[in-house]
């Protein structure tokens, strides 16, 4: 992702560990943890969602110490948007992850958070970068969630500085865009092999303490976690192989949703190409307690993963069997963003000029 | 330490654990621990669920340590039958609940294990019993999970061992009644409040590591967690208070789940008195990675549920609307299950001649 | 106990929990607990730091127990200090450890508890005695987490009396001497293999519920689960091979933690001698929303590790490179307690005359 560039392109790499460091102008923290076998699949390789879970509770302690410099209401940082982010390595059990995270623009309201996962393994020493992310927070006042405080500045040069208001511009075209609240079909009771119906998979999940912030919010690692589980049953259920997540497509958090909620959070196959699967999840809430019991669309995304044969390598993916316009129009759209997401990388790996 | 011995110093070396106490004839083993806002809803009351694994972890240590107490293979106890279960009080976010169990009975190839849950206030030093519980172990080969060992003996007196053998027959004979592998309904997309539809409710979960015992299968405990999990998600959209699981019908896991299994556990309810819910919940079991992917039923059993007030006492619930032949044929089943248990709770009060 | 529910009809209210077999004197308290896969390293020795964290939730349940059978101020015992401590025995997935607990000394605003841990394979009946821990409470009121109570007083015999008091005394002192706040020296960007800044690791954790008492503070075990975790990872990546927790020196928790605090463990190593590794771990809390944001040292302890082949026996250990004179100072330090330790041990070892 070029965007992310801009600090890092030219230095050499540095492994940011001691938070705190340089206080002035930019601001580190890195939180790290053990894999545990719970937080693999059988084959070993660590679940996506766990890495995307640890990158947000990196993000959100650097936004909220950062918004809390000021003197006005105490805050918290709550997450608004992750771009889209890729998986370069896997991870497995045993090794150390480590995410670090780096405040890389601030607006009025609102702060940008680049988050490096580096992957280490402590017996052999080796080290891989294992994925980038860049999340927006927007710091919500303790006493009042629905109070947007001011985000304390952060002094960058004057080229930074614009090429992280036009991330900011280009961010809140994208998170305007209004997600339309499209019901999710049951899948029929008998679906056939291979059919969207056939992989479709919903979870729900009661929203415990540990989920949440301080506000009694839940963190939107928390929620990630478990858009990553569903997408991967689903495409685990297609293909019958180890499968791992590749991608994740932008993510705007539409909503929050609050303790004691039910979530329900299911995935479906939108597309496949030869050697991936786009799996479309969609988040909805609802109030278990409340007596308007409005169900609501509180997040929405594109995972995408792929299939690993016995040695680790991709391998193709069974295709899979479209029925009826609305599947169809689906399809059309996921190779549209597939065939988009293909050039972009292409044109990343182009010498600049 | 030198500091550590002045007390032991002299002593022979003892070994507090009540299990030790009476070797011979009765085994007793206690595992007790402190509840944590994880282990609870919002309003405090620890999650049935969590009971219900606990009793099962004692009750599997028991079970294998006796059956390992002969010389042939190593073997893990296994749960196949829990019987009617109720929960007599609630437990709360801070205390500490103990789970003492002991082998009751033991036929050729099974044993009778009795959990009783205690929970304390450690503030306030009060007691209580929060449950009882009667669990039915085999014990499996570790070489070969589907090799049942014979069961060590242990000799209870005359009446004892007459009351503990009808026990076993009737387990027997209700462990038979195969149940048949209804199919799921999925709900309808739009359904009426207080239908059926309205508050039926589905997870999956990936069975990990830590679900597993040394054989990588499913503990009983996890599986009945889950159950209570969704039962309780059925209770709180219906009635939209909060909701404390009351009782457990008897429960016989019919098939194990092995590791890399996604389970589908799914609760819709099927009856409703003037102050009590029943759900029936269902667990399906499917491979994520065999080839012959046949979803199986593993477990099946009724919750009943209660809705408190913010007193904590017991409150009436909306009636169930029931939608068709086969739903109102489920209503009068469940019915017929709670004329049934309440004139044997009343039955059990009345004093013996 | 001569079963129950057929059988138990009529009986008056028992309550078979082993701590009340004595209540007069000595307390005796059993939290006991199935080792699972996440509790272990890829090899499958369970972590020291669970351990710990067992040892002090069984501390804490049967101090905060006696502390409120008097009848002020409901309180919660807070951890204050734990003894030098050694594990003797490794323990391994599948294993059930008990920790029993007991109170051996009462001052007027303290109370002893020592706690020594049996693990049990259950399979083979083997037992081990895996850890004996001494451990200091303070009982803390509820309406005020700064006021402290008055410990209700245990009558032990003379002798026992004058031997606690000496150990009340020895650790008062111990306490007293103050820890000062020496900042965390940041690695160097590349060190060199087998320095002091090769291995330093450090990990941030967001204090959440399931980490605190019912005051809101964490809880001791949790913050030495946390030590070990990093102490593990420094020495793992000193020697890269299979480690484990040898013991821990006497830890000291000066400041409390409160929910919401972001905690950061920082390990180095200090000294190396042929088969152990001391590693020294200091934590340092912050909280994140008070605007007043001065990190403060919580606790700090030094660590021992040693190194397992793959028989699981003790090797040696590559020398530790050592630069300037700060790390030389610490170095010569470490040696010192070193030597001390080993006399002690070596003393404690000679028959007493």
């Amino acid at each position: 992702m070029s965007s992310f560039s801009p600090l890092n392109r030219g230095r050499p790499h540095q492994y940011h560990v001691c938070d705190e460091a340089s206080r002035s102008r930019i601001i580190l923290s890195t939180i790290c943890r053990l894999m545990r076998p719970d937080d693999a699949n059988i084959v070993g390789n660590v679940h996506g969602g766990n890495i995307l879970k640890m990158i947000e509770e990196a993000g959100c302690i650097i936004s909220t110490r950062h918004c809390n410099t000021q003197n006005e209401d105490r805050c918290v940082a709550v997450l608004v948007r992750v771009e889209k982010t890729e998986f370069l390595y896997p991870l497995f059990i045993g090794e150390v992850a480590h995410a670090t995270a780096e405040i890389t623009y601030t607006s009025q309201h609102s702060l940008e958070v680049q988050v490096k996962v580096m992957g280490e393994n402590i017996l052999t020493g080796a080290k891989k970068l294992v994925n980038r992310a860049v999340l927006w927070y927007v710091p919500c006042s303790l006493q009042n969630v629905d109070k947007i405080m001011e985000v304390p500045p952060i002094k960058f040069d004057a080229e930074q500085e614009a090429e992280g208001r036009k991330r900011y511009e280009a961010q809140k075209t994208a998170r305007l865009k209004t997600n339309d609240f499209v019901e999710v079909v049951p899948s029929p009771s008998k679906p056939e092999k291979h059919t969207v119906g056939f992989s479709q998979s919903s979870l729900i999940h009661l929203v415990g303490p540990s989920d949440c912030t301080l506000h009694d919010y839940v963190h939107g690692g928390v929620t990630m976690k478990l858009m990553d589980e569903v997408a991967g049953i689903v495409a685990a259920r297609h293909c019958n192989t180890n499968i791992v997540t590749a991608s994740v497509d932008a993510i705007n958090f539409h909503r929050k949703i609050k303790k004691g909620c039910v979530v329900t959070v299911t995935g479906r196959l939108t597309f496949i190409s030869n050697k991936s699967m786009e799996i479309e999840v969609v988040v909805d809430a609802c109030s278990l307690v409340d007596a308007e019991k409005v169900s609501y669309r509180a997040v929405s995304a594109f995972f995408i993963f792929i299939s690993l044969d016995k040695f680790g390598k991709a391998q193709s993916v069974p295709p899979l069997k479209v029925n009826g316009e609305e599947e169809q129009r689906r399809y059309d759209e996921g190779q549209a963003r597939y065939v988009m997401n293909k050039a972009k990388r292409l044109a990343e790996k182009e010498p600049k000029q």
